[in-house]
């Protein structure tokens, strides 16, 4: 087996010019990037991966804060993960969706007896966004109704429907291509849309703003509301006390159906199985991808409730997809849950949030006066960066680009420059890395971020 | 690496009733199924594949005629797609997108290198729902127009903008999630919407109807028009002579983009790398998927015009996922093309559908009289039953269930009793093996298929 594990071909390329060349000259030439302007990107070769770190071509190391895309929860080449796939592969690579597998059918089973009291099944797809693409499409099913509430300040993912539930900016151009969806603003006490002094006020107003949303929009005409659990991208919000229980109660209170999206929070990153486990909170569907398997073999799923399951007892779920429950995919799925038990990665979670994170920027908020707030939880931080305490005015513009960005990008310049991959977002350096980073390279990478809200400093115009 | 193409597991369960047991358990607790009523499914146990066969717990042998979902173009464990894969997962799972990384760059070049003159680049998906919500976005956003025409008798995917797209009952209950979406028909010249006697009559007949359709809707309102090079689930409709070059035709007339999906047609299943260069056309954007890698690793893909490409080079494209370009799907995607030519999979292709399928299907059609046409091309064909070919009423009527549907139930059960798996769709028995098949297997399953035709004959009512 241990063969496999092999990377000296990567190594041996460390400083290859012309295996370098290649890879650059191959991007350039013929891979179309996401979210990308594709004559204004010179995307980093990357030679080799192992656990928190990566390397370039020219042996330059990165420490990764940012997971990637915050999938890599389990690190790079997990040895356990790259075994799953390796078996799997030499076993049944892939199997179609009409038939039962082995282990389709045991991830499925794992993922219920991790998910809340009710959930009776999963629906396999390949990514978060036809996760929440199908979750919605059961809610319309399920209740008959039509329109779907979704946050601004959120994010989930970029097939037609999904892009249209999306609350910023990278909706945009891309116009209302599902018409049944509805924005409204969630609790985010630090830029509070609802003028609330504690949390307890932010939960309330947010949820009296929601509850009008409802009455407004028309109860009767509404399937669905979908929020992150802790808003991810969008600024790492987490929810303030009461909130979620009470969107729950105002799903009981009209016949909506609460879907949960954790595609980006569950399987570990705030040291639950799933974030909602932290909230007292029993969704309807919950969406997942990424920690899944570590984003290793695409793979994204829909838990879904005895209710609806119910709903497509007799009458045939509108819905499908060719890989759906892949066994390559489940494999690594079946693995991530070992290695979760086996390495206690919920508990190390918890313990390194609680113990060396959150210590650790709160002493960066007395040090650094950008720092106009620090939020989070598990393994995952945002420092919400300003120019000025006092009108929270944020170190950037929203949606910030070009000559208007610079202190951002300064900022992130020297995180690369000091070799950490930072995860930022607007006006916010965010903290995710692997969960299974070491505890020392955990402080080596808070270190590295001191070092460069020093620069985020340099632009404070406040008192 | 040998040891890991190992089925010794799989093999060992045969006749293992409390293995099977537990995955049945599994499936029916746990698993939602695409497209189905989850009450109403009991799904095969599978408990091994090996080319183009599978095996299910009780060690019944089935030929695959299906290709699972016309995906398994190489057919289970290939070995060197199995190695690829394997040595993809030790060297480096994944990496987020926008990093260059060498498999990527690698198999986008062999997609350019062998596609359209003017083909650029490529956008890289997790399977060909994505990789046609991408195709008409990139299309909205190059012409700056929002409508797309469809065909209807076709199957584009099941994401919001995908279902819209597809011109058959399964988008019926999910309405109009997109609302640019028009349809139109194409060519079937067996039931012709135009009343044609000749090819050449139902090409000249279906462009003028498109182009009517083009005037009717307004030529500056449409982004699109989107096609299977050969149609499909729908009923391998093959394009007469003419049809494809004049649609493109009307595309440069408007300045349509012509965007030709080809996720079950590309990589071989027509004896061409993309079934569009056997008709003499120059799509913008060809959507792939499936036979790329024979849906070991979830992948798809948009291969894109230079032209089309250009419109993103200052602006970003408002679009990406996460595992867009996944290392270890292209791993797989270049290890296919290796195999392809290796093993001369195109040529075969040609080879066998010219002179084993054809003549044998010609005979079908004179020994049969439920066959009312047979047509295809490559390892792809159709077998359009009638219970009267005077009248070409079809041996089921149009998305029939239930009762209505028995006599194709019937055909279907008496080729899997055989150790058959058949494809079939409404009244049509379509022929689809993997392009590895062996000839004297594909023999074999034509045998079968010879023998379930008096299943259907045995409905016939005609003369």
């Amino acid at each position: 087996m241990s063969d496999f594990i092999d990377l000296k071909g990567a190594e041996q390329s460390f400083g290859d010019t012309e295996a370098q060349r290649e890879v650059r000259e191959n991007d350039r030439n013929h891979v179309f990037h996401s979210w990308s302007a594709q004559g204004q990107i010179n995307p980093l070769p990357v030679a080799k991966g192992e656990g928190a770190r990566f390397w370039d071509y020219d042996g330059k190391e990165y420490l990764d804060f940012s997971s990637q895309l915050v999938n890599l929860n389990l690190g790079h080449q997990h040895p356990g993960l790259v075994k799953a796939i390796q078996e799997q592969a030499g076993r049944l690579a892939t199997i179609q969706p009409s038939f039962a597998n082995d282990v389709r059918g045991e991830l499925a089973k794992r993922v219920v007896e991790h998910s809340f009291d009710g959930a009776r099944s999963v629906f396999f797809t390949n990514g978060g966004a036809d996760a929440n693409e199908y979750a919605v499409r059961m809610a319309r099913h399920h209740t008959g109704r039509q329109k779907v509430l979704a946050r601004y300040r959120s994010y989930h993912g970029s097939t037609a429907t999904a892009i249209t539930l999306t609350g910023e900016p990278r909706r945009w151009t891309n116009g209302t291509l599902d018409s049944g969806v509805v924005h409204f603003s969630g609790p985010y006490q630090y830029r509070s849309a609802f003028y609330a002094e504690t949390p307890e006020q932010e939960t309330e107003r947010a949820l009296a703003h929601l509850e009008q949303t409802i009455q407004f929009e028309g109860p009767n005409t509404i399937a669905a509301i979908i929020l992150e659990t802790v808003t991810g991208t969008n600024g790492v919000l987490v929810p303030p006390p009461g909130y979620l229980p009470g969107v729950r109660a105002l799903c009981d209170k009209y016949g909506i159906v609460m879907i949960l999206d954790e595609v980006m929070v569950g399987f570990g990153r705030t040291g639950q199985w799933f974030a909602y486990q932290g909230f007292d909170v029993r969704p309807d569907l919950v969406t997942f991808a990424k920690g899944v398997n570590s984003g290793y073999v695409p793979l994204g799923g829909v838990v879904i409730s005895e209710q609806i399951h119910d709903t497509f007892a007799d009458r045939p779920f509108p819905g499908g997809l060719t890989y759906s429950g892949h066994p390559l995919a489940c494999a690594s799925g079946v693995a991530t849950f070992d290695i979760f038990e086996e390495e206690g990665i919920l508990e190390r979670v918890r313990d390194l949030g609680e113990r060396v994170v959150a210590p650790r920027l709160a002493q960066f908020a007395e040090k650094h006066p950008s720092v106009g707030e620090f939020r989070g939880t598990g393994l995952f931080w945002s420092l919400d960066l300003v120019v000025d305490r006092e009108t929270r005015e944020p170190l950037v513009p929203f949606n910030a680009a070009g000559d208007a960005a610079a202190p951002m990008n300064a900022v992130t310049g020297a995180c690369k420059d000091a070799g950490l991959w930072p995860f930022t977002h607007f006006n916010r350096l965010q903290i995710a890395p692997p969960l299974v980073i070491a505890e020392e390279d955990l402080v080596k990478g808070l270190d590295i971020i001191d070092a460069a809200l020093d620069v985020a400093d340099g632009y404070y115009t406040g008192q």
